[in-house]
């Protein structure tokens, strides 16, 4: 139903459909990698679309940005060095950068032209962008974790596309092989890891894989995000050491705003549905 | 997009649209009071619509009839007595006599063909409508609260459709009142209420009503539910007496199986984001 009024990503595995009604398409192109689209909508701003698929709407994309940034950082007892592989809308960056103990956050996303599409469309997420904190990097984010030397990063958030196209790398053991052999003591990875209702084998998949590749403490954190199938979704985290702590006392006293972020919702993000504990054992 | 091959739920003043892949139509009628159709989905079971609106399917209710049951059951001291206003599907009451403390469960649900149609395509959300407990009345709830005696309830649960049509009155002043009324000393009200994302006006007026009510110990609770708009749904808890504890102890150790709900996924629920603490300054 890709009609005037309305635009509609289908999953025919899932057997389910999410559409939003639009006012406009206001852009569209092939970039080097992926098909690109923007839509001013009637009740959720602009919204972005890579491939077909729903990425970021100005109205609920804090859900998202906020759960794969804050829980992990006041999880690390003191993230310096963060990177972000994919996240091109530049969200998460954004929120990465609210963190004083940050000192470098690099952005590190194959397709340019995402930001640059963001950057006009949704410009309240780029607002960080000049932050001298900030290196935005437009090159291969598997490439480049392969690279790196040991210790130079302390949190990965792997905040990409779905498990196909140019992220299906990003799913992978060798991947995750490579963010340990340069992540720090306590560092971790946190994964965008779809939604329990409808990619339980996916998210059994990438915790195998995760947990194969010695980041051995797994964190499931589950969280809303009406765009994305289901409604429902999850980040996973995967520690080199135990994630069962966070820094409460930080949280409660964060020194920045969000919209769904804060102490009571971190812990809340942390409870495993009884389904979920008895499909992992937890 | 109701062609031969999605049912789809439009909310053109949400500007958002749900689908489901369908099977078949198994079912359709127009009862005494609402349009009834059943379908076969590829995915999510069957589904059950009340006037193109999706209530119920197979896959996805237990996320609602849990987390409309067990949190309030837990929070009262001693719930021997509760009464079920809609929940014609019958998924409610199953939850709700999974507790042993229950003497009585009075479901009155006004339409007396949506529990004849989940007997039928719903078999296992009716399986605990012979227990000796369960009560079954087609009439109207309104009405049923407004003639009860003082003191002839501890807990009424409000599972309705949407205020619009027969449920309108379920979500007033009036109604509340009506509950208040016949309602024993720690009793209370849990009513659906809608998503926080869409609904925040609706979520407001429905706590003012209860509050002006004198039920003025509120509690709202968030959870998943993919079939409902924006995927992230709610219940509102009203209570005569202070309901921010519960019975830790036996929802740890509760003598029956859920898919979803557990001690930890209650105290997630309760957890209000920092928008929601921001608009109704909790």
């Amino acid at each position: 139903m890709n009609s005037s009024e309305w635009f509609t990503e289908q999953l025919p595995e899932a057997g389910t459909a999410f559409s939003l009604k639009i006012k406009q398409k206001l852009h569209e192109e092939q970039s080097e990698f992926q098909f690109l689209e923007i839509y001013e909508t009637e009740t959720f701003g602009n919204l972005m679309v890579i491939d077909g698929c729903t990425m970021v709407s100005t109205r609920d994309n804090f859900f998202y940005h906020e759960m794969i940034s804050h829980p992990a950082l006041f999880t690390h007892p003191d993230p310096k060095r963060v990177w972000i592989i994919g996240g091109g809308d530049c969200g998460t960056l954004r929120e990465v950068l609210k963190h004083p103990s940050v000192e470098q956050a690099v952005q590190i996303d194959i397709d340019e032209r995402v930001t640059r599409l963001a950057e006009i469309y949704f410009p309240e997420l780029c607002e960080s962008n000049n932050d001298p904190r900030a290196d935005l990097k437009f090159i291969d984010g598997i490439k480049w974790v392969k690279e790196a030397e040991p210790n130079s990063v302390d949190i990965i958030i792997v905040d990409s596309t779905d498990p196909a196209g140019p992220a299906v790398g990003l799913f992978s053991e060798a991947f995750y092989r490579d963010c340990f052999n340069c992540l720090s003591e306590h560092g971790m990875v946190v994964q965008q890891s779809e939604s329990a209702l409808l990619h339980m084998k996916l998210i059994g998949e990438i915790r195998n894989a995760m947990s194969n590749a010695g980041l051995s403490h797994l964190q499931t954190l589950f969280f809303p995000q009406c765009l994305y199938p289901s409604g429902w979704w999850s980040a996973t985290i995967a520690g080199k050491s135990d994630l069962s702590r966070f820094r409460e006392a930080e949280s409660a006293n964060k020194p920045f705003d969000t919209v769904f972020y804060n102490i009571d919702i971190h812990k809340a993000a942390l409870a495993q549905p009884e389904f979920f504990k008895k499909a992992f054992g937890l």
